[in-house]
């Protein structure tokens, strides 16, 4: 028996999220699929974080376990002739220790959130960006940013069906910056997040970038927690799960 | 009857080109019909150039006449509502004077060609960019390159089909870079161009990227026109229509 560590990209636009659901295709069960397909064992893979539907993926982590003999080359390579055309990829294939858990050795998680900025709709960012036709004031989101950053309760910024004991998390990372004309990107960090934490974060910091909102309101956001205070859940196809530190 | 000036960015995937077919949809059909129902004309429209099936614009350029009273912000707004979810959008409108011609007034054409250089594939650039497996020589690419600027007889660089009286062009542009880790993004312009012109001269460059012939061979391919010594015409889906200058 052999652990394996793979690093995923997929595009989230055609699946239910990652996770394995009973009536939707998810991209766990896909993967899983193209396992048996190699192996000819039944194997269950445990991904480093769980991504909604149509959210994307540059550099998920999962690991599982394999009784047959077979090198992280010929595992990698075999994995994405199977998966040829279902919009997955792996892009990183090792052995690891018996002792590496995909999630729980996780000590850091990054993600990437795009917004297409232009009054014109783009069809080469479709599934790809959230579009936002008014122009955003960047300096003032930057501003915004200021507050995420460090240890907070963060209730007023999780979805209601977030199953975590304690909203309290820290961001070691939160930065935009302009990707060519229309692009704008946010890159954020931390340990681990709440159920849709970016994607509420992101929806408060555009009504900041609209001048919806003060930036300094985000500061009562998190001192005092409200989700009806909070900005709307931003959409799943802007968000990239960027990468996992181990 | 006004004449408008409007620029295009498509996603080519599921479009058998710009030109207007019988049997196929073409990006032209989608846009005269969008125009037949905003203005309850029956409008023809004039492009800029012709963009093979699965050939991907930024600024593709037409021209057409109304009749009834619309401003061109009215145009491309109503545009854009009609061609939504068509993988069209339009990203400018404005009106001209009754002798320009999208085609004829074009001074320089630009395009723009992108490679995914990464053994594992990438899903979110699939039908964005050509997937080369193995790694290209990027400075054996960038000596090749000189051997296309300026003005040549391109005729090992044109499609059997092409119906040009001359194949004598002049490149004034051609430049690579990469963006990020794996994006290698070239950058070619001309006054006009040759029926697959873009897409041979790629084919050719990516030979000698991979060390399948030497950069000087060009020299000799532009001297001595053979379709059958130059590289494979690379795949629609890499290439951009980039921008139009007049």
């Amino acid at each position: 028996m052999r652990r394996f560590k793979i690093t995923i990209e997929y595009d989230g636009t055609s699946y239910y999220g990652w996770q394995r659901q009973k009536d939707h295709v998810s991209v766990q069960q896909a993967i899983e699929e193209a396992l048996a397909k190699l192996t000819h064992e039944t194997i269950k893979i445990e991904g480093a974080g769980r991504t909604d539907a149509g959210v994307h993926a540059l550099g998920q982590v999962a690991h599982f376990d394999v009784v047959r003999d077979i090198t992280a080359y010929r595992m990698k390579e075999g994995l994405n002739f199977h998966l040829n055309d279902h919009g997955i990829s792996i892009v990183n294939c090792e052995n690891v220790e018996d002792d590496f858990h995909a999630r729980f050795s996780a000590v850091s998680r990054s993600y990437c959130y795009r917004i297409f900025n232009r009054r014109s709709p783009s069809p080469l960012e479709a599934n790809r960006s959230w579009h936002i036709k008014k122009p955003l004031d960047l300096d003032a989101m930057l501003e915004g940013c200021q507050y995420f950053l460090g240890h907070h309760d963060f209730s007023s910024f999780r979805a209601a069906a977030c199953q975590a004991k304690s909203a309290e998390k820290t961001l070691t990372h939160l930065s935009i910056q302009r990707e060519g004309d229309h692009v704008i990107s946010v890159r954020i960090a931390s340990p681990s997040f709440l159920h849709n934490q970016v994607r509420i974060i992101m929806g408060t910091l555009v009504q900041v970038g609209l001048g919806k909102r003060e930036a300094r309101s985000i500061e009562s956001l998190l001192k005092t927690p409200d989700r009806k205070r909070s900005g709307m859940t931003a959409p799943p196809y802007g968000l990239y799960f960027d990468s996992i530190t181990y």
